[in-house]
């Protein structure tokens, strides 16, 4: 049961904002969902939006300029939460920390376990609420993200192998076991056991597993947070690994999303032809 | 003298954000100014996108998805804040007046004239600011706008010209002499005399003057403030006067910027047209 909290018409879709009472985290959840014209005539593809630390569903919907380039190529977007939320869930004062920074995990670790199951909630529940309330076709699924997003993007895609066409990151966290941005929060969300950690780690699954489809990093070469991000472990695994794809260092670029927004185009391009393919 | 606050490449080029002392307000006022690649080779065309109720310059920078279309076409832009801001400015607790809501007219009552001179800040001191310190070419000017701030371009493109090469709006107040949107804040701003008024109403100025290029004006036909927009007046001034230009309703979109965004490109391609034929 999912109720519409917005609808507004975009590039000849529809940008809707829906909520619904969720299983995985035991709170409302809030997504975004733009469907483009296509998706009148029948099931389209659709490509995940994970969003960073701090943001909700709705800055890349706001200001990522995604929607055009999706119209263009037929193509659902779906923008959910990075966390569960409300006065009765769990928060830590960083802005790392807790609600807004959920790190795409299931935590077993108190007080995060009741409800910070985001990784059940992205990879299963709401893509099961999409199957049955909207015209997007379950067979063709891909994900990119930005920074925390886009860790969680790369560790989805390489962890279920089939689920999703083709994967890509706009300036992921790209090994947070060796990361101010992921050591704090894998050990609060997961306990002190690092072994634990290493299934949320791009760069260590890029070694082991890789991906079956095609990769597309995008790096600011002038981020301000490079030292946190660590591309350089992430480049090197899938150079190592011989991964099919691109890992590109855009000079002077930030960690912004006027960084994201500049190659949107380029990113859903790249699905596109991924989905299309199908 | 102004002080940059930020700058984060985008599109090739830059979006810088600039606050400076504005003797037109007597307030710091800040200002965003996106410069194309082109600009480092020498001066470029711009456009000024004067923004709506309640925004400030960075509305439209983060959620138009305009400086694609800029980078394409090597057009830079400028987004102006809506009014004077600050402890000391006059304020009203409605969100359609006083800061916020400055309506792009010259005050002459109080509380409001020591500061709110919105037109001659527009007119005058920012284009004189960007001549000084960017690479913009001040013979290739073109101007936009979204609602009070269509209502703004409109205005001043009529009200000057040989200024601008072309203009269009996005949903603009386009009747403000007999809405709601216009007659308090005209008659707080410029008094209870009506006919002071009608130089900041485009359908009059339609009516009287019209504006020698070329016109482009879009409206949502699903808009929530249709009534307070009255854009019949002015799509019946342009027939009437025979303006060259183009007036669409735009079926299904309402007030938001994932209208303004769905229809930036063809707005920028406008413009560019008439700039770039200078």
């Amino acid at each position: 049961m999912i109720e519409t909290v917005s609808e507004n018409r975009c590039f000849g879709g529809v940008q809707g904002v829906y909520s619904h009472e969720s299983q995985a985290t035991g709170t409302k959840m809030t997504f975004g969902l733009f469907l483009p014209e296509d998706a009148q005539h029948g099931p389209v593809p659709v490509l995940w939006y994970l969003s960073g630390l701090t943001c909700t569903h709705e800055n890349a919907m706001t200001k990522a300029g995604a929607q055009a380039w999706a119209a263009e190529h037929g193509i659902a977007l779906c923008f959910p939460d990075t966390s569960p939320r409300g006065e009765g869930v769990a928060n830590d004062d960083a802005y790392d920390l807790g609600q807004g920074a959920g790190f795409y995990v299931n935590a077993t670790e108190n007080p995060w376990a009741p409800h910070f199951q985001m990784w059940d909630y992205v990879a299963d529940e709401l893509p099961r609420i999409l199957d049955h309330n909207f015209a997007i076709d379950p067979e063709r699924q891909s994900i990119t993200g930005h920074s925390m997003g886009g860790h969680g993007a790369l560790t989805l895609a390489m962890s279920l192998p089939g689920r999703y066409a083709s994967v890509s990151a706009f300036s992921p966290i790209a090994n947070p076991t060796a990361s101010d941005w992921g050591r704090k929060q894998l050990g609060a969300y997961l306990g002190a056991d690092e072994d634990k950690w290493r299934a949320h780690d791009s760069s260590i699954l890029m070694r082991e597993k890789g991906f079956e489809g095609s990769v597309l990093i995008d790096q600011g070469a002038s981020d301000q947070f490079l030292d946190l991000l660590k591309p350089e472990t992430l480049a090197e695994a899938m150079a190592a690994r011989r991964q099919d794809g691109t890992f590109r260092m855009q000079k002077g670029y930030d960690h912004s999303y006027f960084f994201v927004s500049t190659f949107m185009e380029e990113h859903i391009a790249f699905h596109a032809e991924a989905l299309h393919g199908l």
